[in-house]
């Protein structure tokens, strides 16, 4: 279970000529097991993307033991990452399949005034939100549904319907806004595209109406602005 | 008024080979007037060191707006300095002189646990420390003294007798503990010398009373460690 500020990579995956936190961590796993290490993680995060606790295994022969590990990598790796617990896990146990929900935060600074110090960790949102109106769109949320109009272009055509848990709103506290996501799967961009949409919705840009059937076109085009990658964190995986 | 994250500069004051918060705000007020400009703060922050108001003025010829130089000036520098407000003052306002009083804290995560997303904003103390000795300490600071034992060991001849307004702890919430401190001025490194004694003090490495005599010894040889920059923050400065 690790965390990390994902300000200074190229996201989670493995890639060339770009530093992502699974090849800085394969890399480092490796270094201490004598072994070539491959990753699985509970999912990829995007360029950008932070985690609170994002989950991942591997196999090894190495007999170091787990806490060990995580103390050796947490002295090897910069302090953008940081190794919370390690502990073994039954051969056959997969970060990504064995996974039953995912929750995602979505953090707003949502105030005439930007903040400094929450630059790296917000959307800054001058523009006054209806909270009503939002609270609308997420409530549609809830359920199953094909979300195909909230996922990203590039994206693959794995099956587009997931189930939300949760969907709400906490705040504001000092303008701060912060969107909580719960859901068996998530779709690539999936989070940040329903927020932006959301946000121009809470900006009166369409009504909940619109939004509706934005959810139901499962037509990407037709929804709004993917909101930045700095103010998402996967909070937690679930198994 | 200005606040800025201390991390990637060297301080406030201009120096030889190194990037420093007046110099980049020189820099680009002198773009926007055409005048060679030199700032005037209320003090130095050390390398490292945060503001979150601080405060500094300049003379100029210039016709510019305070608000149209404060918004330039937001979109000349990079996001780690922010000018807050801007306004005319009396040719004769100095922002050092005029000071009547300042606010700095400090800010210590003391838990087991690292948080990763304070690293920059806090100092990590793993040691559980005691309250009630560190806040005996902080009462023994109010009031009118020589603080020589907290100067930092380069520092000037100037009076180093300072009246304490103001020296508490709030919190902990979630491990956070907040050191408040308000003075009529502080000696350089005073903040972070009280803080690195307290909190050894705090750990038990030492007693109230020893700190006391610390306090009264005037001896900065006697103090304890220096607590590390990035925990603290420049708050206020009164006029």
């Amino acid at each position: 279970v690790l965390s990390y500020d994902g300000g200074a990579y190229h996201g989670w995956q493995r890639q060339e000529n770009a530093v992502t936190i699974q090849q800085v961590l394969e890399e480092k796993i490796g270094l201490m097991t004598g072994e070539k290490i491959r990753l699985i993680a509970s999912g990829r995060t995007d360029a950008g993307v932070h985690a609170l606790n994002q989950v991942c295994n591997f196999q090894t022969r190495s007999r170091i033991e787990p806490d060990s590990l995580r103390r050796g990598l947490n002295s090897l790796i910069s302090g953008d990452i940081h190794v919370k617990t390690a502990e073994t896990v039954p051969l056959d146990f997969h970060s990504r399949y064995d996974a039953r929900s995912k929750v995602y935060e979505y953090r707003i600074l949502n105030r005439a005034e930007p903040e400094l110090f929450l630059r790296h960790y917000t959307w800054h949102v001058r523009h006054p939100l209806d909270r009503e109106v939002m609270d609308g769109c997420l409530a549609e949320l809830y359920g199953t549904h094909d979300f195909s109009a909230f996922r990203s272009s590039g994206s693959s055509n794995r099956n587009p319907v997931r189930r939300m848990i949760r969907a709400d709103i906490q705040g504001p506290e000092n303008g701060l806004l912060v969107f909580r996501f719960e859901a068996d799967g998530f779709l690539r961009h999936m989070v940040r595209n329903v927020v932006g949409t959301v946000v121009e919705t809470g900006m009166e840009k369409r009504g909940l109406q619109e939004f509706r059937e934005i959810l139901h076109s499962r037509d990407r085009c037709r929804a709004g602005i993917k909101a930045p990658p700095q103010g998402l964190f996967l909070v937690e995986v679930k198994y």
